[in-house]
C-alpha cells in the first residue's frame, strides 16, 4: 500500500464526464490498496470567466484580497463535484478548501508562498479509508485571509501536499504523455523521457518546457518527493522526475529546449567600475522586470558591454529604464532587439563531457547560425539567435544530441 | 451615524451592472455619514446553475456537506465583485465568507441553524470607515465545515449580522416596493403598508406573502431590530416591519393572504383516546411532512374526526402513509382532496375587535362561497375553501377588510 498524490488540472476536469472519468480514476487507485488524496485545480474556463468579470467590476488591477476570494471559488467549485462524483461510485471521499486544510500562506496575494499545511486533518481522512479532494492554488493568510498561489499554482499545492504527507509519489495529470525531449509539435522525433533528475526538470521547465510548475519541482527536490508526470486520458507511464542517483540511463543532453518570448538589450561602453551592474539593474529589479540571461564583455579601452535579456512584454519598458538609466553609468549607447530566440540544451550527462559546448556550436555553424550570446551552467548551455533560426536550430540540436546521441549513453563517472 | 445593515438578493446582483447599482447605492449610504454591512445573495441562474452540476454528478441526493462546499461558492463570488466594485468609487470596502466572519451554525448541512456571530470582525472593519461585504446563507460549523441555511436564508444571515452589530436597521432590497396587503397581481386596489409588526408579519409570510423569510422575522422580533423591506430599484420607502408598539395606525386586517399549494386530508371515525393524535401525526413527522392545519371534532358516537393540510407536493405520501395508519387508530376511513385553497385574514386589530370571523364568514357566504375548515390564531382566521373560488374570495375580504375598512382603524384598546 503506498500514500498517492493525484493532481489533475483544469483540462482533465473541464466537464461533468471528465470529472467523473477523473473520480473513476482515484477510485480505481483507491481500490488496488493505495491511500489517495486528489489535488484539482479550477474547470478549465472558470478561472478565466472569474478573471473576465474582476475585471468588469474590479477595472484593470482589482484589489488581489477581493480577487483572490473570487478566484479562489473555481477550485472550490470542483472539489465539492468531484467528492460527489467519488462518492456516487461507492467510496467515500471528503473535500478540503485551503482553510480547511489548514494551508497557511504569507500574505502576498496572487503569488503567495506556502508557509505550512496542517496534515493531521487529511491524513484522519486516508487513515478512515476515504478520498481527500483538496483545492489546489488556494491558500489562508495567518489571519484567514484567502490567498492564491499563482497561475500553475495547483502544481505545487500538489507537491506542498505530497511533502507534508511524506507521499510515495506525486502524480501530476496532464493532457501530455509526459515530459519530453524537445517539443514534438516541432520535432516529430521527439521522445518522451522516461526518467529525468529534479535538477534536468529545472532547467528545462524555466526554459520554456511548461509542463510542470517549477515552484513546484523545486519542493519536491528539496523533500525528495518523486514526481510522475502522466496522461490523464491512458493508463501508461509518463515521465518520472527523481533525484540524480535515480536516473538510470543518464543522457548527455536529455532536452533540446527554446524561448521565443524574449529580447536582447545591450548597454555599450559602460564605465568598469565595481557597484556599475547594481547602478544598471536595480531600475529593472524596481520595476519587476524579471532579468534572464546576463552577459558581461571586458573591451579593450577599459569599459565593458553588458548584454542581458528580459521578457518580450517587458522589453519597451526595460528599453526606456535603461536609455534613462545611461548616463548614470556612463554608458556610451544602449541597443535592443526583439528580433531573437533563446535555444538551449540540458543534461546532466554534459557534467562529465567536455566536449557538448564544442559540438553544440559546430551543429549551428554547420546550419550557417551565428550565436549572438552564450551562458552556461553545470547542466545546461544556451545560445541566443536569430528568431528565424529558431526552429532549424531545435532540430539540429535534437538530431545531433538526442536521435544521435541517445545510442551512445555516457558512462556513469 | 446610524449603523445600517443592507441585504441584496439574487435578482439585485444579476450582473455586473446591477452590481454596480448596488455598490452606488452601499457608497451613497456611507456618504451620508452612516456605518454600512452589507449581505448579499449568489448572482441569480448562479445557484439554479451549481445545483445542476450537483445533480449531474451526485445524482438526486448529493453529498450535504459537499453539496453546500459547492453552493457557497455562489455567495462567495459576489462579496468579492461588490466589494471591488465599491472599491473602484473610492470607498474602502472588505469581503466576508461566512468562516471569515464566524458565522458559526449547526451541522445541518441546507438548513443550518445560526449558532453565534464574531462581530468584532466585521465591526473593526466598520470602525476604520471601511464598508463590510458578507455573505448570506453561509456559515461553518464548529469544525470548520462549510453549511448553508436553506433557500432565502439570505435574510436570516442579514438579520442575524444586524442583531450582532446592534445595528439600527435592516434594510431588505427587493424586487417589490413593500409588503403589501394581498397580492398585487390579484387585487389592484392591494396597497403598500408603511409599518406592519413582526407578529402579522410573521403570519403573513407564513401563510404565502413570500417578501421576508420567516426565520429573518423571528430573529428581528426577539432582538428588536427593524426590518425595512424596499425596493432596490428606487429610493421611495418601503415597509418598515417593526415592534407593535410601533406601528401607528392599527388596521382591523393588515392583509389578506391565500395559498393553493396545500392539500387536505381527513380521517373519520378515530377512537377518540389520548395518544391518538400522537399516533396519526408520527409517522407524517418522520417522514419530513410539515402538517400545517389541524382541526378535531368530536362526533356523537364517541369517535372523532381529523382534518389536517400538507403541502401538496407531500399529498401522496401523505395520504399513503395515512391508509397504512389508520388501523393502528381504529379509523373507519380516510379521504383526500387536493382542490382546496386557504383563505386567511391577518392584523393586529382583530385582536381587540369580535366581530372580524362573523364578518369574513359573511363576505364569502354572500360570494357563494363554502368554508370546509376554519383555524383562528390571535391575529389570523384562515379558512379552507374549494380552489376556484380562490381568486374570488381574497378579493372580496380585500374590499370589505382593507379597502373598506381602512378608513376605520380601531381605536387603541
Amino acid at each position: 500500500m503506498a500514500l498517492i498524490v493525484q493532481k489533475y488540472g483544469g483540462t482533465s476536469v473541464g466537464d461533468g464526464e471528465r470529472i467523473r472519468n477523473v473520480a473513476r480514476r482515484v477510485v480505481a487507485t483507491r481500490q488496488a490498496g493505495h491511500q489517495v488524496a486528489v489535488i484539482v485545480s479550477a474547470m478549465s474556463g472558470e478561472t478565466n470567466a472569474l478573471v473576465a468579470l474582476a475585471r468588469e467590476l474590479g477595472g484593470e488591477e482589482p484589489n488581489p484580497r477581493e480577487f483572490d476570494v473570487l478566484v479562489s471559488t473555481g477550485e472550490q467549485k470542483t472539489i465539492a463535484l468531484l467528492a460527489m462524483a467519488i462518492q456516487q461510485l461507492g467510496q467515500d471521499a471528503r473535500s478540503f478548501t485551503g482553510a480547511q486544510m489548514g494551508m497557511v500562506t504569507d500574505q502576498a496575494h496572487g503569488r503567495a508562498r506556502i508557509h505550512s499545511i496542517d496534515a493531521a486533518l487529511i491524513r484522519s481522512v486516508l487513515d478512515a479509508g476515504g478520498v481527500a479532494v483538496i483545492a489546489g492554488f488556494q491558500g489562508v493568510d495567518e489571519h484567514g485571509n484567502i490567498t492564491t498561489l499563482g497561475r500553475g499554482g495547483s502544481d505545487t499545492s500538489a507537491v506542498a501536499v505530497a511533502c507534508a504527507l511524506e507521499a510515495d509519489v506525486c502524480e501530476i495529470y496532464t493532457d501530455v504523455d509526459g515530459v519530453f525531449t524537445t517539443d514534438p509539435n516541432l520535432v516529430p522525433a521527439a521522445r518522451k523521457l522516461d526518467r529525468v533528475s529534479y535538477e534536468e526538470m529545472l532547467e528545462m521547465a524555466s526554459l520554456g518546457a511548461k509542463v510542470l510548475q517549477i515552484r513546484s519541482v523545486k519542493f519536491a527536490m528539496r523533500y525528495g518527493i518523486p514526481i510522475h508526470v502522466r496522461s490523464s486520458f491512458h493508463e501508461g507511464e509518463g515521465t518520472w522526475v527523481v533525484r540524480e542517483e535515480d536516473v538510470m540511463e543518464r543522457l548527455v543532453v536529455s532536452g533540446v529546449t527554446y524561448n521565443r518570448n524574449e529580447a536582447k538589450i545591450r548597454v555599450l561602453g559602460v564605465k568598469d567600475a565595481p557597484g556599475i551592474a547594481a547602478t544598471l539593474f536595480g531600475p529593472l529589479s524596481e520595476s519587476g522586470i524579471i532579468v534572464d540571461m546576463i552577459v558581461q564583455n571586458l573591451s579593450q579601452d577599459g569599459t565593458t558591454d553588458m548584454t542581458f535579456t528580459v521578457p518580450r512584454d517587458d522589453y519597451p519598458r526595460a528599453l526606456a529604464l535603461m536609455e534613462a538609466n545611461a548616463n548614470a553609468v556612463g554608458a556610451a549607447r544602449v541597443e535592443g532587439d526583439q528580433d531573437i530566440a533563446k535555444v538551449s540544451v540540458v543534461g546532466l550527462g554534459m557534467k562529465d563531457h567536455a566536449g557538448v559546448a564544442a559540438r553544440m556550436f559546430q551543429v549551428l555553424a554547420d546550419d550557417g547560425i551565428n550565436i549572438q550570446l552564450i551562458t552556461t551552467s553545470e547542466i545546461k548551455i544556451s545560445v541566443v539567435i536569430q528568431e528565424k533560426y529558431a526552429e532549424l536550430a531545435v532540430r539540429a540540436l535534437h538530431r545531433a544530441f538526442v536521435e544521435q546521441g541517445a545510442a551512445e549513453p555516457v558512462a556513469e563517472s
